[in-house]
């Protein structure tokens, strides 16, 4: 193995690292004497010592070599640590090179800063003890592991000159999203993409025990990640002397492949999938730290995993060890008596934006520019009147969106997401502008297959959602569908995103990015070929438990009203959206100026399909979602057409959030509209495409709120017609009429006939499907134009 | 390589394969006319045509083949399914076998019975396209993709002679959870557990687009699962006749490589961890299918995942392709003329409990012994008065687990799950009893580790969550620990399990099986070592949208009631168990026959806490969770001292669905018992451990809805002390008291003098956390003695 640092750069570099570890563990530990120029005492000591120690070391073993190929090879380099418990490190690290101290003035390059910056971590009011939206150069929260990889990835494509550097910890890989992240490489399109650098950290344990990874051969490991599709690289013991050596080395010789890689696909064209290199990293946990404490074994152990020495309080032999181990990093040969680094170890950081806690990429709103979008009025389906004319939402949409995609793909900063399901969804007009993503072999046979595609499938929510993370995060747009009931695979996912999204929006340098949309069709409603494991509409509920400044939920009833809520979706800003939509053929209901406006609203009286001329309305029939929507206006019909007399009133809900207060949501109607809308004493009939109980929780604080009668998924229903499943749930046509007569009292025995109506139509129905398989003629056939007759 | 098959066995296997294969495309397409008995006519066919033909021929050669060595070795063997929407192979077998008409009277062994096999298959009221809990032999629900290999796994665990052969579709090995599955065989030990025989099929596409794992080079498939620790065979082809003998050299070579293992760990102890045989079988998608249709490649492609003629109505030359296809595999030489499998045929499928569609392990519950259990009031926590006392619920919890370990020891159905958690859970009392599963490599200083261990602990949600299944299904015992916020991970698995649950009790020959029971804890208001992305109380909502019948949710405010719940869940089935408690030390509250009888009732007045005498109370203070608890009862006494006259009453809540009608959940407590609880009209001042909304949720039937004010999580808060957290979100003591005052009319003036010393209070608080970095004296020692003072 040659020797890269000379005897002086390695020396700095040992320093450079030694310096990090101190700030690291300064931050577990101190308040005070930051510097140790006193001798260490209790009252400088934490009182409650909360941290990660045992990853940090590694953690900043990596980053100071790669600060120096960065500056040697002039890297755009990022660094997503996946052991986000290693905060400090990451803190340690941005604050020795710089950009800390640029982020946060009050935590200034000097002793006083150095104080603030021990104080904060783990503090109340501080900062916790993982990477998270505050960390500067970070995109990949710590909390939640599994998603560093394909973060990693996300934030690789369409950026080829960027190189993301991905620290994998060995417990982290054990999770379900790391273990298929590895795949990623048959995505990434070298000519076209940057490259990802993943750097498996096998420091072998995790909180309590070891990891798989650390206890399987090394041959084993070889042959796996070979078998991945890559080129592991070995970096593996406990001196440092002889490690920086090794890595170095290791790290020229793979900037130098990568390269290649890149050259070669860039002069040449794409010719086959490379096998991109990675490193294997094996270093004790907790390197660097107490050999032993209390006679355990703590460097090299899962003892290391937190606070090493936790009872300084009761044992002032621990507070030695303490002051041993902080002053075995020599700080006073790092920084000068202003407690600043000194000169000759700052020169070992990259400059500028080249910092990896100043990328540009790793703060993505810097770098995002508008997306350019065609006049979603030019997509419109012709609806000359409401629920005469059959289309299918989001094939509608699935031409808008391709032409989303040709306008930017000079730009290069749109992808479309989804599991194998474009084609599926209705999407396929994609299709007519781009492929499919996929780099590893492509025979005879195959369609809308290329290593430049822009659709990204792959069968994987998990991969899905983080690689649109991390392009989203670094800066640019993206569009996820996906079956609805399958979205709960990713609840964390949106949970910890929506979390960062929140914070983000109080860390003042971080800017907006793109909000991360999804299109959740092949719903509850429509499951012909699946059944019962494929109904679940609860993610809308999930998502309405975060901050609503961070999310919007949409169920537009039709295709022109999903294009209004598809374009404007697509210039938001910092949110999540979710939108549910059919893709099976219906009636239309709204020409796209109509919806234009009703998705403006929020929500809104169809007047149209009302028939409380000016006055009060006997009964309200509300309804959100294509479904509900349909089986409401039916329900209008057979209203009219039975009960002339009864004055009905319909509403649809496009934006869902409207219905909260705006004390709750800033999407909410006030009170006065509301009521003007629902009226405050009549019963409201509410068809909901969800789990009913979502609809009181937003209209509990409503004046009518006793008066909502709601109608939604209830688990029943298994493979049948989305007519059929809409019984099974009592929100079809019959369920819903019969339940508004019965609200109205001064109908008297009226009600009751018209109940029976009503049962006998259920009857038919029932008979029917299960002799024929379908449903019967004049329910597949319904038009709205009947109740016009 | 040598042919096994004699070739009158080889054309007896063969033609078993074909009647499986035409069961699958008749039930696909036909609602008349099963055998063929007349040409083949379009009202024959099914109005809607709809099931996945791709997968289901391989899924059906494996079936045939598993059945031969079944018979050959006499072996105990389940299947698992993994291509799940391959359901009319699953459902052709086990008519073949005779199992499907046992269990299903009305599908008989004739010509009348296969008609309705075939018109019920997905046909609204009939069965899925994919393998439910319906299907005779599954413990896998075919819908939600990537759990087949973790529940086969869970199945094999503690049943030493149980071979589980579970077929991975590549599809599905995309899949997250999948592809971190194959490392379960790191925690199977040969000497206590039964083998699995993973099946890989490459068959090459899924939906629309081909597979990553059969597009990259054999010389990968190999080393990716050799470094996943298997000894892959190769069965590749698509000549029937050659791939039936490789098939079985196969599979002769296997059994005898599983024997030989199993028979060293047996005789000679566990030895190291073996490599696994395991199949990777490349055969065309929709093989034996048509091989073009309108001239596109039908076999062998993306095409055949479906049904590959569609347009039969529109179409004769389609339906000519159809009946050319049926035709294909002969039919009237595999059925007599009653419609009966041939019986040479017959002979092929193994007998009794050997089939595998009859397996007792794959409908566990007929297998379910009754946990020992030792009485939970030995294990209590001594608790003179409430609010004086300090313990840790978690803690005393595992003590109890740790006598139902050892009390079930010999009978080997028990286990606990974590995600590297068990410790960090407080639940290490266990590990006096065992220790952590683990058949890697074990090094010095390893502690509580062993190859023999019940504790499972991998970093992974999914993986914990799968395996558990998987032992509850086929009939025993387990416990699942985990922090609350991630457990958001497993949401979408949650789903899939309370879904078989809920169709299982439709099932009638399903029996009942042990509980899927959670213990959250780590939770929320606990996060001293982490920050915002651990916080998430959200499970309960995600949870209480499923069917009323199969979801319970507890709330123990101490360690005397988690024992009591604990107890009384892990008697139960077919539920999941939610359990929500802290791992802190804390104050206790109830003795243990206070406790047992608080749990019954499920909520109660805590009398003496309350100060309404037999009188209407002012104001109600009520609480769920174990911090929402202390604070409610620092609430009372701070209005004890300050408002003395103000009357008082506590109501905790430990069952939370008591809060709902009973109409709506079993549990729910009588509007009689809610309203004496609650009162009609006074103000009830809830302080819940979760999102608020929900309350509102469970109680808006009730009559005091409206004076319902909820304090919970709103998303505040990062790495701080537990009553900072609390603060943060208003849900301290200070926040409730003043909230309860202010909302008693009565009080005029007073409510706002009080106010501000709640005020005083709370700035008080902030300036000293942010001092001194943990909570005033005063707050950190307070204990409800001091309201008897």
């Amino acid at each position: 193995m040659n020797e890269p640092l000379s005897p002086d750069l390695l020396r700095k570099v040992h320093a450079y690292w030694r310096a990090a570890n101190f700030l690291s563990v300064g931050q577990i530990y101190l308040r005070d004497n930051p510097l140790l120029d006193e001798p260490l005492q209790l009252t400088h000591v934490k009182p409650r010592l909360l941290g990660h120690w045992g990853t940090t070391p590694g953690l900043n073993f990596i980053y100071v070599h790669l600060n120096r190929i960065i500056k040697q090879f002039d890297l755009d380099m990022i660094y997503v640590a996946g052991p986000g418990h290693g905060g400090p490190g990451l803190v340690a690290n941005t604050y020795l090179e710089g950009t800390y101290s640029e982020f946060y003035p009050d935590i200034s390059e000097d002793e006083d800063g150095l104080k603030k910056l021990f104080t904060q971590f783990s503090f109340p009011g501080g900062i916790s003890s993982h990477v998270a939206a505050e960390t500067p150069g970070s995109i990949n929260e710590g909390g939640e592991l599994g998603y560093s990889l394909m973060h990693a990835y996300g934030a690789a494509f369409d950026n080829p000159d960027l190189m993301v550097a991905c620290v994998v910890g060995d417990g982290e890989a054990e999770t379900a999203p790391l273990a298929t992240s590895w795949h990623s490489n048959k995505f990434l399109n070298p000519a076209r993409d940057g490259a990802v650098l993943p750097i498996l950290h096998l420091n072998g344990y995790k909180i309590a025990s070891p990891t798989i990874l650390a206890r399987i051969s090394h041959e084993e490991v070889e042959a796996l990640f070979h078998g991945y599709g890559y080129k592991p690289y070995f970096v593996e013991g406990d001196d440092p002397d002889v490690l920086h050596q090794v890595m170095a080395a290791t790290l020229d010789q793979i900037v130098a492949e990568i390269r290649q890689i890149q050259s070669d696909a860039r002069t040449n064209g794409f010719s086959g999938r490379p096998a991109w290199p990675m490193i294997v990293l094996r270093t004790p946990k907790g390197w660097t730290g107490p050999k032993q404490v209390d006679g355990k074994k703590t460097e090299g152990s899962w003892r290391s995993h937190q606070v090493p020495l936790a009872g300084l309080a009761g044992d002032p032999g621990h507070l030695a060890v303490l002051e041993d181990w902080l002053r075995s990093y020599r700080p006073q040969e790092l920084f000068d008596e202003t407690g600043r680094l000194l000169a000759e170890l700052r020169e070992l950081a990259p400059q500028g934006d080249r910092r990896m806690g100043a990328n540009p990429h790793a703060n993505g709103g810097l770098l995002l520019r508008d997306l350019q979008l065609p006049d979603f009025h030019d997509y419109a389906v012709d609806v000359p009147a409401p629920g005469t004319v059959i289309g299918q939402a989001t094939r509608v949409a699935g031409t808008f969106l391709r032409d989303v995609m040709k306008l930017n793909m000079a730009e290069r900063n749109f992808r479309v997401f989804g599991p194998d399901e474009t084609e599926s969804n209705r999407l396929s007009a994609l299709f007519e502008v781009t492929s499919r993503a996929f780099t590893g072999e492509i025979v005879e046979g195959d369609t809308q297959l290329a290593p430049d595609g822009r659709v990204m499938e792959v069968l994987s929510e998990h991969l899905c959602q983080g690689w649109l993370e991390g392009y989203l995060l670094t800066g640019r747009h993206g569009f996820f569908s996906c079956y609805e009931a399958f979205i709960h695979i990713v609840d964390s996912m949106f949970n910890q995103h929506a979390k960062w999204l929140k914070v983000s929006r109080e860390v003042p340098w971080r800017k907006p990015i793109a909000s991360l949309t999804y299109l959740l069709t092949s719903h509850v409603w429509q499951q012909d070929h699946n059944g019962f494991s494929h109904q679940d509409p609860g993610f809308i509920d999930h998502v309405a438990n975060k901050k609503a400044d961070t999310i919007r939920v949409y169920l537009p009833p039709d295709a022109n009203t999903l294009l209004s809520v598809t374009d404007h979706c697509l210039r938001s800003r910092d949110y999540v959206n979710v939108i549910v939509a059919g893709k099976a053929p219906a009636l239309q209901w709204l020409d796209v100026a109509a919806a234009a406006g009703h998705c403006a609203k929020g929500a809104g009286v169809w007047k149209w399909a009302s028939n409380d001329g000016h006055g009060e309305a006997d009964v309200v029939l509300a309804c959100a979602g294509d479904v509900p929507t349909l089986e409401t206006l039916a329900a209008a019909d057979l209203l009219r057409r039975h009960v002339p007399d009864l004055k009905v009133r319909v509403v649809n809900v496009v934006d869902l959030m409207a219905l909260q207060p705006p004390s709750q949501h800033p999407h909410g109607l006030s009170d006065g509209d509301f009521d003007a809308m629902f009226t405050t004493e009549r019963p409201v009939i509410f068809a909901y495409h969800g789990y009913p109980t979502l609809i009181h929780r937003l209209t509990y604080r409503r004046a009518n709120h006793q008066n909502f009668h709601v109608h939604g998924y209830k688990e029943e229903g298994t493979t049948t017609t989305p007519f059929d499943m809409a019984v099974l749930n009592e929100i079809d046509r019959f369920h819903l009429a019969a339940d508004a007569v019965a609200r109205v009292p001064r109908l008297g025995a009226r009600a009751g006939h018209f109940g029976q109506i009503m049962r006998d139509k259920l009857a038919e129905h029932f008979s029917y499907i299960r002799q024929h398989g379908e449903d019967i003629p004049e329910i597949r056939n319904w038009k709205w134009a009947a109740a016009a007759e």
